[in-house]
């Protein structure tokens, strides 16, 4: 099998979809419906259910399952579906073959939450993972530092549909020489810690990134995409400089308010709830203040009645 | 209803055990029992089934919920079953409605997985499953420093059933400040590191540790409980030297080994298989050997078969 199709669109912005919860603290289907069609009206050419941005970690087994469905029946042709797998293995597996006969071209595979990783561990996951399902594309995210290019290159060599890596350690140095060590052009190398790391990761060998902005803001960063197609990057930084308030507030405190900020300014724009689910809390009235501001400034429409949430 | 029994028994050794996997990878579930069986002879009264020595990250929804049916059948009246439930709330709930029906008494819930964890979510999180089981005992497992006294206290308000806190950062100033604030009578405080840590937390305020070392040698961690109960402290450090090593080379390599040198162990003593599952992975020649000298040093005998695996 081919994997140009998938890795030509890979070599993009992947959009992870935040999910929207409805009042009695479900899914909200039509409201990630309407998220998913805006994605995809504004140029997006790649969503990833289940990622971190989608509250994975909170939901539930059925609940992840039926998003999966819900995001290819709405996405159709439109674009590629790379569908966020993780946890022990044989729930992985079942995850990832679900994702095929639902219409999905990958997976990505979460970073392993088992506390005692070994290295030679971490290839024979994502092998066993990636072996059960052949026609899928599969992409490692990849958070820590301690796997080198040379356990990426093995599980490619196990494991021919590995496309591609989610690359997500705040380290250009490192990130360019595992990528190197992996093979810069056998997989499609994804800068996973989103626009505002992009173009650093970008100058040293990626050529796609991640976004959990994407979902307030598409031609925000399909702006940074183009100007780093273009090696514009005095381009790219302006679009850095206007993204920058947001993605702080997303960062700060460890990161506790990364989906909630995203919520709160597709709540400020009446486009779903702000609820999300704890662990994570919604955030304060001064934040709420602040991202009011910043949606102002990138000329985002506020209605006149937002919704409750 | 009072929590009295349950929580005598939390203060002692809380038993993790490990979960054994048969030839074809499947869950050993009569191996499993003979090891239960071995740390109740030994005098184990509190063990939890799914906790990280268990593999719990590497188990699948319905190996970990007939494990916990396995557990409370082989065990009866003999120990109190603290089950270990985790991921999603959803997930969690579910785990803990099928530990009570199985017959357990408590469940230990495990840190949030989840990237974005905010403190007050920290709490919603844990008096959500709480609140789903109020006639279970609830144990928080925090491995987080930035979780103060105060959020602790706050759930054990919101939460009566919250009867402990197995507590695993390794700094006795911040253990001793947060039980403190949390309340030092109002919960059991069960120092979470094992072994080597159990003595500095103790002086400051545990009265119960948790253990994987206890499948391989249950004598010397009741060794160390009963010398901590009289404040023999160089009692307890004597056990301490002679479980240095062994523990040491659990915690080794980010502790990547931490289960497979547990199981290896085992597996020396004829008792099971040494097979771990992916991310984890067996240890290599020269732990073997250093392992088989330790066990020797400890007067445990092997037989001249040991199991292959």
């Amino acid at each position: 099998m081919g994997w140009e199709r998938l890795t030509e669109k890979l070599a993009g912005v992947v959009a992870i979809p935040v999910t929207p919860f409805d009042g009695r603290g479900g899914v909200d289907e039509p409201a990630y419906q309407r998220l998913l069609h805006r994605l995809l009206d504004g140029g997006v050419e790649v969503v990833t259910p289940n990622g971190n941005t989608g509250e994975f970690y909170a939901l539930g087994g059925d609940e992840a399952a039926r998003g999966v469905e819900a995001t290819t029946r709405t996405v159709g042709s439109r674009a590629s579906v790379v569908v966020g797998v993780g946890g022990a293995v044989p729930d992985a597996v079942a995850a990832a073959r679900h994702a095929q006969r639902a219409g999905a071209e990958a997976i990505m595979v979460h970073q392993p939450v088992h506390p005692y990783v070994s290295l030679d561990g971490w290839v024979e996951y994502h092998r066993s993972i990636a072996n059960a399902v052949p026609d899928l594309g599969v992409l490692p995210y990849l958070r820590s530092p301690r796997v080198e290019g040379r356990h990426v290159a093995r599980l490619g060599e196990l494991a021919p549909n590995v496309v591609g890596v989610k690359y997500a350690v705040a380290d250009p140095v490192r990130f360019a020489s595992v990528a190197r060590d992996a093979g810069l052009g056998r997989f499609v190398w994804i800068a996973g810690l989103a626009e505002l790391a992009a173009p650093g990761h970008w100058a040293v060998g990626a050529t796609g990134f991640t976004s959990g902005l994407v979902n307030v803001c598409p031609a925000l960063s399909l702006r940074m995409l183009a100007a780093l197609r273009d090696a514009d990057y005095p381009a790219a930084m302006r679009v850095w400089e206007r993204v920058r308030p947001f993605e702080e507030l997303r960062a700060a405190g460890e990161s506790e308010n990364n989906v909630s900020v995203v919520k709160e300014a597709l709540a400020q724009l009446g486009l779903c709830r702000r609820d999300v689910r704890p662990p994570s809390h919604p955030v304060d009235e001064a934040a709420r203040q602040r991202i009011g501001v910043l949606l102002e400034s990138w000329g985002l429409t506020r209605p006149a009645q937002a919704m409750a949430g």
